[in-house]
């Protein structure tokens, strides 16, 4: 059996690690072949491959990126293009694939399986608000590095009696904030699921301050301020791709916050560190794991179906009901954090 | 309500994280004032208490160590020992207490729940070996720690030709060398649960050596010979306290591949670096969640219960349900591993 | 004898390793008694003091921030500062002053020596621009963290070619820029000490692309474009309390390039955490090695010197001579770097 | 002009760096062509090359380990052993030689440019303990993961009221123990400069557990016992390569610890986890610019030089200068240190 690999969407802790994963179980207990597709969808699109065997997966383990590229082409927003990724794939020799990504990407591996495609997923989100798995791979880095940064921060909040607001990424989902706020000891956290009152985290900076315990606001990218507040903040700025703008909430609630307080108030916006590099010990195990049991699903036919982590167990879910809705974080689960705040 | 915290055993990163938000959950949300008891069971069997509250939990989420000091005191080795406890709690003022700590901590809160003192429990092993929770706090922490270490030696395995054997903790279970094996990339891991022929790692060094790679062989602390090989591995050695050496089969198993392959072989042995230090943000989270959930069931009545990990949610288990059994690798999980062996 | 000791500026990793060096050394081997002075030269100005001996060091070594607090409070400008200051060290019974800090904070030590106060500095800035020493603690603790930042992002440029930006500090002096990028591998390196031109920058962002490795560009806060350029950034923007505003380079080269180029380019701006947590150990080393040696200073009653490090070892020189000019990366040394760049 | 370049001896953090340095600078500006010579002095002698410009350097920056592959061959000991490798040189058609690497490498350089080679050395060591350079690189990386190590270690010891002996690299000169034990924070430090008296040590363990504050004792690989003291400990056993073991002197001292004050004692042994992995950004710094400075000295036809650092620049010494004798721990050095201890 010969079977194709792809990585689509964002950038992400772990990906070379499923792809090695995938490959060393598929060789060695399976006997597939494997090709490279690059750069996401584009690869089966236009026919771009690349080698792909236990050599090339060599020390890859512990690197972050995906050796295989990867992008954000939209082959169901071409003409004909599921049928081009069906002729190429044939071109290739290729029996079943494997695609490796985040809700465009299995989106798109969902409708070519209804149209007959022979595919796997693994699902891939460093937000961490995919549905149907208790976590993805890229998370725990992601919260790591947060939470260091957090600790860092916290010594010149004090010594500088200073309000430091530290965004992390998130769009629609506020979990690397929570994670992140919760393990680095944030006094505040604002997430997408809780649009929060200006002037509340103001009181609440006013507060900390009286108690000598400068504050330390950690904000997901994507929080937004409450509706007919004062506070004109525009989150969704969209860059010249079309994509929303990482960064910007940070820098306008710090602006805000100090100019509302009178106390001094910076930004820091961690931006893609968060997403790159080697990954965490927790993110190479699970990365693993899927990859294993992804070959071992391609090898019992079991198509149509992404991996899911549930409590320490790898079990099969259909593609669709995994992405069919976001993962949230539900209003018990923040006012379990709000323990920590002010 | 005025609850009791103690924290027994060994070290382990989150105790500081447990007790803040016990603590914190405790007294904002119910109510309850605190007593912290020193050094695990001797507080309460001896009476030796420390003001705790709000105030004393301040800094500690990302200190490792526990304020509250630890120890291995056994009550229930003493005369009359479950008696004295229950006068001290009443002399303390105490209605309930929280007992943070592994197998022998929760098997004296379990007798003691049984003459009918309030407890409730919050597990605690590195090894990650007490069944009823998916993971304990600390574990993830000593696996980054394995994984680094691991990492920087793949390096020096392979510029110079050398096969390295990484001792790391876990008497019983084998779960610390698989995770770090399989995040680090491990040629081999050798468990307590599965034990070894050193005939058969020699032959797996010297094939490592045929295709150009240097072996690393993760070894728990805790892992044995067959019986009947010839190699005379005695693991188990008591020290002057009657508790296991830590170390011990790292040294010698490098000695013995190093003499029968004639390679050169060096053991690393992190030993208590595993324990000790900051949490990392999983460990941050999970203590967290531990102690909060602990609050709400001495708020609820719920004694006689420990905390532990289902999925993502915080479930409360029978205290007796949760040590009744080692957690082991089971051979399906080992297998899983060996497709990145040799 | 009676010995004061603050800290005065930014926050800086090494901060309580000085203090904590000035006390054990003085305590021990001159039989120094302390006094501690909160926030900078607010302190002996205002006369606001702490307890300081050696169980207020204990534990302190590898903490950030300053358990003395900080402030850019001058007593230069205010009136009869200076002899405020003199009749609060008297009503302390001090006898001579380590003063901790920078330019500014040194600048007043300098004034105050002059007007008859016993008093030794101990130069501290993370940019690394003093003249009169090596190296100065927490610069190889900024250098550090931005590395790995930097680290982290080759593999998001590479995997998904865009253009990463990463600000960092220096606002006169491009020493952690030169070195971070040095040891990050970054593609190129602007300096404040030489302004850029935004076509070059943008010509060798189209050149790294045709080469298939997306460039990554360090950029000092404080740089600046070419006078007369066609872009018109303006760095130096002030905020509500007259300090220069951190941040806001990165962000304006990131859009500048992504508007010339057509590429994607993303801004980390890491901020105050340059600044916080734990130092390195070469700045461990550093800190303490100028403690003791400030210690020693007062001692041997060399007052109006301040430390420094020229080779290993650390050497007394004139307060004046060591912030009469700020050290700046020469053309050699940036031309140097430039090898790796492009 | 065509350059061979090769690294011998030990890992070290930064073997990388010097290659891609040396490269990068001798192609873009010097126009010289490269070849690598593999595994030490064992390629020049035996003839064994590797293809080595810029495309082989690219991403070996923040590597561990070296792309040439190092060994102990010493040409010296072979009959003809110069000679050959002057014909091998010849063959390969290279003009002149950079040998990175320790006393020994640079032992064997000095004898081949007293022979008429034209080589130019890079020091390495990762023990420090090369004369006439203020620090080589790798020292740094080495120091970094020992003071973690140590930092880890304090809430155990404290925790659980023990001895911890951390067992660091260094034979002879105890620069990393020094260093490390500084900056970590231990209560004593044993180097081979200063044999100990494990009856002072047991003195001083005694006194720590008086004031609650439990010993870390950082003894560097080299450290013994003062002769005829009662303490039988013999470091220096030869393995089964004649090399002197690493590791040992650890072990024993926590076992003598234990018996002898009734605490109980355990020892870690870093081991290679101390030469291998990413360097830090000083390690980087400080490789990089001795790369660059040796394609310098070549391409000036500088030879039998080597790279030294001298405060923050970079000198040319002759060869034999900078191996003539070890740089050891002075007295004067250990005093310092000493401040912190007990």
């Amino acid at each position: 059996m010969r079977v194709g690999v792809l990585t689509g969407g964002g950038d992400c802790p772990g990906l070379n690690a499923v792809i090695r994963a995938v490959v060393r179980r598929g060789v060695r207990d399976h006997g597939f072949t494997f090709v490279g597709f690059r750069d996401g969808w584009r690869g089966p699109l236009e026919g771009v491959t690349m080698e792909l065997g236990i050599d090339q997966c060599r020390g890859i383990l512990p690197r972050g990126g995906t050796i295989l590229g990867s992008s954000r082409t939209n082959p169901l927003a071409v003409d004909g293009g599921v049928e081009r990724i069906k002729e190429n794939l044939a071109a290739a020799g290729v029996d079943a694939l494997v695609a490796i990504g985040g809700e465009d990407t299995l989106g798109v591996a969902t409708s070519l399986a209804a149209a007959g495609v022979k595919v796997v997923g693994v699902p891939k989100t460093i937000d961490n608000d995919l549905s149907g798995t208790d976590f993805t791979f890229g998370f725990d880095t992601a919260v790591n590095i947060a939470t260091d940064a957090i600790d860092r921060l916290h010594t010149t909040a004090e010594s500088h009696h200073r309000v430091l607001v530290v965004e992390v990424m998130g769009r629609h989902a506020g979990w690397i904030a929570l994670h992140a706020g919760l393990a680095g000891g944030a006094s505040a956290v604002l997430i997408p699921e809780q649009p929060f009152d200006i002037d509340a985290v103001c009181a609440h900076v006013e507060t900390r301050f009286k108690s000598e315990y400068a504050p330390i606001v950690v904000v997901s990218e994507g929080a937004v301020p409450v509706a007919g507040g004062d506070m004109t903040l525009s989150s969704g700025e969209k860059d010249a791709f079309g994509h929303v703008r990482l960064g910007g909430i940070g820098d306008r609630l710090a602006s805000e916050i100090e100019h509302r307080t009178g106390k001094e108030a910076r930004a820091v916006v961690l931006g893609h560190v968060q997403r790159g590099g080697t990954p965490t010990a927790f993110d190479r195990w699970l990365a693993t794991r899927f990859g294993l049991q992804a070959a071992d699903a391609v090898a019992d036919g079991d198509f149509g179906t992404m991996m899911a982590l549930r409590g320490t167990r790898i079990e099969r879910v259909p593609l669709s009901e995994g992405t069919a809705e976001l993962k949230l974080v539900s209003p018990a689960e923040y006012a379990e954090a709000e323990v920590f705040f002010g």
